[in-house]
């Protein structure tokens, strides 16, 4: 599981652009990579994306749970302590995928959803991984292919992201992405700050707090989520590195992306913006019949290193023409595993569990008996009172409850 | 909830043919019919259809916590001890949805399913109802619906199940009902002795253990376990009512079935025999917009008491065109609280919960945030061992478990 990764990290983490790792794919690279989509995917299973759930949009678990409650904790000998969520909004409208909204009028929020977290190598984990790794995990959705044809959102310039950029080569990204990384909700509770305020503030305070250590950023997220970590590390390099001291800047060695099925972010001038960044690596893993990481087709770009890997070619899953199953990310993470070099045949050279496969789909052959979208709340939340009626209301956690509650008597005491 | 069920339970069971009861529906028997649809929508809930499950066709609870684990317990105010399981096979091949077959080589059974329960009130129980009741539940299958359209099954003669019957007159069923009720699998531990056997055997048993009581015993199914209550009641009293005592007879005043959603059973000679058995009772709910009370069209006739429901006037529920949203038990039993007399309009005269019809069916209205399909397994029955991995047994419970084992231990010494 661990492998030689606490002595490998800096070139893991891509302080040589990954040279000779990728082809053939290194073992501790693959487990590496694994390691940061499983925080990745972490976010996915703890979103309520039921718009019939008062609570939709957001977490269902509280940070101090949320390893527990998602199987991270028992699969993954890496430690790390949440210590913040991540919140945002948008301020043009976006397909529905992208902020969910309840159907009911008790909604806990209306705008805002749960974007993902950032979390801090404890003590024991950063035994493991040689450093205090700071991780941004950015939620994805996973109903993004379902708007692959549309989703050619304008073009914008993301100068207020980039303002120290050359003007003779203005960046421009995808408004959608944009409006998600630098919207607030002056009404919410969550995200008075944007998405962009919460990560950033929050990586200064970090920073802070371990300056005296070897650190490391380290972003990542899949299809929208893969967007806003890049997008977000960018962010940082560009305006928070050049303000740390430089004792810092010593101490931070890398800044890492792992992007997985990322759609493209902006033009060529954005492209150039990110490759200026010199302590930035990105590693984008994309499915060969994964359609999402070449949408929007023109206009946009590729940034970064590219890790192809093709489950196509695994025996464990069904022929599908089904799109879901390509662009889901525990497919990707089998693919990790499993993609050999120089087109080769598929095989595990990591022991990953295939039975991850069908969390969210029905992919895996049916002979491994892993029943299908199996990831699912025991009675969808449904929860029945003493008095034998149910209502949906088991979708928040104990803890997440109480949480809210002293939330609110804070606010209104 | 329990109304004057204790007084009345007589005319409740149908000792005058419920008569000026059904039109309009008289509360206390909508309460009554609603208790034994309960207990037999228990037989839905606790079964396991998962093919991919190593227990698929088993109940997934013992018989001590079936109706604590199927929300029975809190609902209902009726207390029932179960005292035996069915189980049943075929010795024809009937369509996959009567007997669920493993994918799983290790399947614990590869013949048998399990076809319902036998229960017998509690001396707190009878003291709601009145007497002490013995109730045999029929699982039905949901997917008969899917087989609509071939299940004209050839009739056959009905006279090892009715050795008494008028040899001019000799009553024939449709041949799938007949073999899963009367055929044996000698391989099994389960039922080296066939549905019929294992029912009329505990029906002695238990009619001795309370011969000195005001007895009752009730019989419900729906769908496919409609037809097996209807058969194994008329059975009883064709074959067992002639040779109990007077004294017996005297005091087992009610052999009623409460058959909902009933596709036909066999000819016109099967109804005239039917007829010939003074003490039974039979009411058939059936629900308007519901196709399968009238198969098979043929050659096949209804049997019983008819009380229509229409849930197509329900206000809570969508406008569909899926069958499967007419024939649901749970549909049924939302019918049977608010359908009223003369085509008036649909209201809940029993407060029931809507939120179970959802259970298995998305049917309610969007706006009573209720989601769809919700009663499964947390994440399906995989669990996560220590070691991180998921494995597909939770769909078994913890004291299922050592009930089996215990059985192992018993045969394999």
């Amino acid at each position: 599981m661990v492998g030689d990764i606490a002595k490998r990290w800096k070139e893991l983490s891509g302080n040589s652009k990954w040279k000779d790792l990728l082809d053939p794919l290194d073992l501790d690279l693959r487990r590496y990579i694994l390691h940061y989509g499983d925080m990745a995917e972490v976010g996915y299973v703890a979103f309520n994306s039921d718009r019939r759930s008062k609570y939709v949009g957001d977490s269902c678990y509280t940070k101090e749970e949320l390893f527990a409650r998602t199987g991270y904790l028992k699969a993954n000998p890496f430690r790390y302590e949440v210590t913040k969520y991540i919140y945002g909004t948008s301020s043009i409208r976006l397909p529905e995928c992208f902020i969910i909204k309840s159907l009911s009028r008790e909604a806990w929020n209306k705008e805002s959803n749960w974007l993902g977290y950032i979390a801090v190598a404890t003590d024991e984990g950063k035994k493991l991984l040689g450093r205090r790794d700071i991780v941004v995990a950015w939620r994805g959705t996973i109903q993004l292919y379902e708007w692959a044809n549309d989703f050619d959102f304008p073009l914008e310039s993301a100068v207020t992201v980039f303002p120290r950029a050359n003007p003779n080569d203005e960046p421009r990204i995808a408004n959608g992405w944009l409006s998600l990384y630098t919207s607030t909700d002056p009404r919410s509770r969550f995200d008075k700050t944007s998405a962009q305020e919460q990560v950033q503030g929050e990586l200064k305070r970090l920073l802070e707090l371990y300056k005296d250590e070897d650190i490391t950023i380290t972003l990542t997220g899949h299809s929208l989520g893969a967007v806003m970590s890049i997008l977000s590390a960018a962010d940082f390099l560009h305006n928070e590195w050049p303000k740390i001291t430089p004792s810092l800047q010593h101490r931070l060695s890398c800044v890492t992306v792992f992007a997985f099925g990322s759609p493209r972010i902006g033009d060529r001038s954005f492209k150039r913006l990110v490759e200026s960044l010199e302590h930035l690596h990105i590693l984008r893993v994309t499915n060969v019949p994964d359609l999402i990481p070449r949408y929007p087709v023109f206009r946009f770009t590729d940034v970064g290193e590219e890790l192809q890997i093709n489950t196509l070619k695994s025996e464990y899953l069904k022929r599908s023409l089904n799109l879901g199953h390509f662009h889901n990310l525990e497919a990707y993470l089998h693919g990790v595993a499993g993609t050999q070099h120089n087109q080769g045949e598929f095989k595990l050279e990591i022991n990953r569990d295939i039975a991850l496969v069908n969390k969210g789909l029905d992919a895996l052959e049916d002979k491994y008996l892993v029943p299908g979208h199996w990831w699912v709340l025991e009675n969808k939340g449904m929860v029945q009172s003493d008095d034998g009626t149910w209502k949906l209301n088991g979708d928040r956690s104990k803890n997440k409850q109480e949480e809210e509650e002293e939330e609110n008597n804070c606010k209104f005491p």
